[in-house]
């Protein structure tokens, strides 16, 4: 098998020089940038399951085949499809006004008159695990938690624990609905939306209704309520569910010309939330591996050594769906991934080149990075994700590396309406493609292993 | 009458010195703050003629009383209403996906099936003028203007245009709705509501049904129409308008032990638009005039030489109809408002101190400013508006000042959803209350006239 013949052909000083010669040319990519502004413009929002991921997909595949990528194809599956309705909220007393929300992802619909309830509030989820229930019986749970800003994203984890398990816990619990501050960083008014339980999990209960107010609303709640007033709320949400509809991986690749089973596999995904247009997550992310592979596409007229395979990941934002699909279909295959990544984090420069390999096969697989770590970027750990999609490979046994993107502010419009096209700033979108493209070219043209 | 007695006790050192001293204090001002704050979490948004716009006067007229101003009284007026209901818009063709919008003050309602057309672009409200009607006739107006961001704030008068006139214009040229891009400054996906006609004014049509898009889709709009597309939008706004309903201006006042019927008037507007708090458009101003007058309160127990009346008016937003009100009411006394000056553009810290006075009395104006200067401003012309609901007193020759507020910012929020309280600092209030402090102390207690 592969994983026995390691340290043959390294990253040679040439092959650096010609990924670093990519890199320097790609700085000026206007590619990515088209491609992202083609793809938020011409479709927009891009729910999982919907008729628009299909448009999206219809784009993708149209696009590959016109850049001159090969094998360009549509691989389906099937996933339940969750769609946003009517959403509202209302303080009713004790000083009646609207508030701003966002259902989150799969919450259950409230009815057409909405509920009606008290307020009870909790500084987190795990203050709300430890509740007596007789405290959240009928009424309408709060919970009022801020997300840490930090440039590696590592806030989020710690932010969405609330968002995906308030409304089972409140239900558990006896009570109404859930509502939480949005997960985020912004203070600008606007509601973060995104997924409570993975489609793919198995439904024990359906959960209470479940819904973000953006941070000014829950400001405006948390003084009100620190005032010692009872408050009372009225939530309307919408939501409609269909058991089954269709959504799909988009691959593409670049047939390798002496290992052509070997695959460096480098991704994105098609999906966006509903509110936005996807910009930043994760229109950036399709712009900057498809430029980048195109790169080496471009630069290599008889192909690389190994081949270079472009997935663009259906379904991710409800659960990772596409990714488990990839790597159920592709089980058999996976021994022969070399080497995978996603591009998931945003616009913003590149900062760190992490990997996930096997212990000896670090300073192999930083090797991949020395381009990336010229263009700025500084040698990060083993303990790489690789990005959203690549967990069920990652599981499997395929190596992975993180080109880091810098998520300082990308927490500021990650599932919101505001993210939209004029939020990403082209050089910083080139900087990005520039850094990927030495990473390809290096991967599929080093005869290495890292597992 | 008074206009005679010019120059009679101008600004002294020593009352200038007890101004600066004033101010001094008000740097630590707390109040302010704590206006703003309960106004707006309290009542919240409080939209002209509305049960909310009457629970901010019941909320002042308590706070007031509570904080020792004398003759704390509402000055009712009447009317018309007009209540935003749903406001939904979308590209139908060629690239189906929803917009951000939000019906302009006034606009007709589109029915409840809605609208839909082509759309037809103009880059400002003249090339609108221009235009021939064949080809406006069925269509959707959309005016893709951009407001230029300044200090002063000149860059709105210009973007309000469209705003004001592009329902009217378009009808008579047989369009069937208007869009415009969004007056503002903020790439935040927000829309930016107001008022198109003043609602005092005669209607001569009703318009045809009129909402701004935010920023970011006015770019999507204009990306996809400058490909050469033709773009078809579906356009649903249900506003309601009601013919008579109730508002008020809400007047405290110190009353002058010297010449109590002099007055200096200090004001901000109790109304704000329906979509955010109002809290820079215009809790704030709120906040400032009457914890700077609150600190002239309380250091002169025995009353200062003129009476100081703090004048919080309705109905601003949909056209200065507290002002006209004010200034029909009080007519008779309008000879013996000394001078007048409204807090009415945000919370930034002061950078100008303007005037409007009689030519030979600019000199004797700009010393109410000495400590406004002091505290960094620069000393403007003698063309200050004093605020938009000085209109009226102004045309009806009373002397008015500005407290100028750096406005650069303040079109990133005016208007939006995203006025809330968390987009005041603290300190640049404090920093407005100190000036506003020294003003009108030095105005209540000067002998001198400015017409
Ligand atoms: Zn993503
Ligand atoms: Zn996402
Ligand atoms: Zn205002
Ligand atoms: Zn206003």
């Amino acid at each position: 098998a592969l994983t026995v013949t390691a340290s043959a052909q390294p990253v040679t000083p040439a092959l650096q020089g010609e990924a670093a010669g990519l890199a320097q040319e790609a700085l000026q990519d206007e590619l990515a940038y088209e491609l992202v502004t083609s793809l938020t413009t011409e479709v927009g929002p891009r729910l999982a399951g919907t008729e628009a991921e299909a448009r999206a997909r219809a784009w993708a595949v149209a696009r590959l085949r016109e850049l001159g990528f090969s094998n360009v194809r549509e691989e389906p599956f099937e996933l339940p499809v969750w769609e946003r309705g009517l959403e509202q909220a209302s303080i009713v007393s004790p000083f009646p006004q609207p508030l701003v929300i966002s259902a989150l992802g799969g919450s259950a619909a409230t009815g057409p008159e909405g509920i009606t309830g008290e307020v009870v509030a909790f500084p987190s989820l795990a203050a709300l695990e430890q509740a007596d229930p007789a405290a959240v019986r009928g009424k309408i749970v709060f919970i009022d938690e801020v997300m840490t800003r930090t440039q590696d994203g590592s806030g989020y984890t710690v932010a969405t624990a609330k968002r995906r398990q308030a409304a089972y816990v409140t239900q558990a619990k006896g009570g109404l609905a859930a509502l939480i501050r949005s997960v985020g960083t912004s203070s600008h008014r606007f509601a973060h939306t995104g997924q409570m339980r993975r489609v793919t999990e198995v439904a024990e209960a359906e959960g209470v209704p479940a819904a973000a107010l953006s941070a000014p609303d829950a400001d405006q709640l948390q003084r009100i309520l620190s005032g010692g007033e009872s408050v009372r709320i009225h939530l309307l949400l919408t939501p409609e569910q269909r058991p089954a509809g269709k959504s799909a991986n988009v691959i593409a690749e670049i047939p390798g010309r002496e290992r052509p089973q070997e695959i460096v596999l480098v991704g994105a995904h098609i999906d966006s939330w509903d509110l936005g247009t996807g910009a930043v997550d994760d229109g950036a992310g399709v712009g900057i591996v498809v430029a980048a592979a195109k790169r080496v596409l471009d630069a290599l007229p008889e192909g690389p050594r190994r081949t270079v395979r472009v997935v663009l990941f259906g379904a991710e934002e409800v659960g990772l769906v596409g990714a488990k699909a990839y790597a159920s279909r592709h089980a058999d295959a996976l021994a022969n991934h070399v080497i995978a990544s996603e591009s998931d984090f945003g616009a913003g420069r590149i900062w760190r080149f992490e990997t996930r390999v096997r212990a000896d096969r670090v300073d192999a697989a930083q090797a991949l990075g020395a381009v990336v770590r010229q263009l700025g970027a500084a040698p990060g750990g083993n303990t790489a994700t690789g990005g959203p999609d690549m967990k069920y490979l990652r599981e499997a046994g395929v190596p992975v590396v993180g080109l880091k993107q810098n998520g300082w502010d990308y927490f500021d419009l990650h599932h919101t309406p505001n993210d939209t096209l004029d939020k990403i700033d082209p050089e910083d979108l080139a900087h990005n493609v520039a850094a990927w493209v030495s990473f390809i070219f290096l991967a599929a043209n080093s005869g290495e292993y890292y597992r």
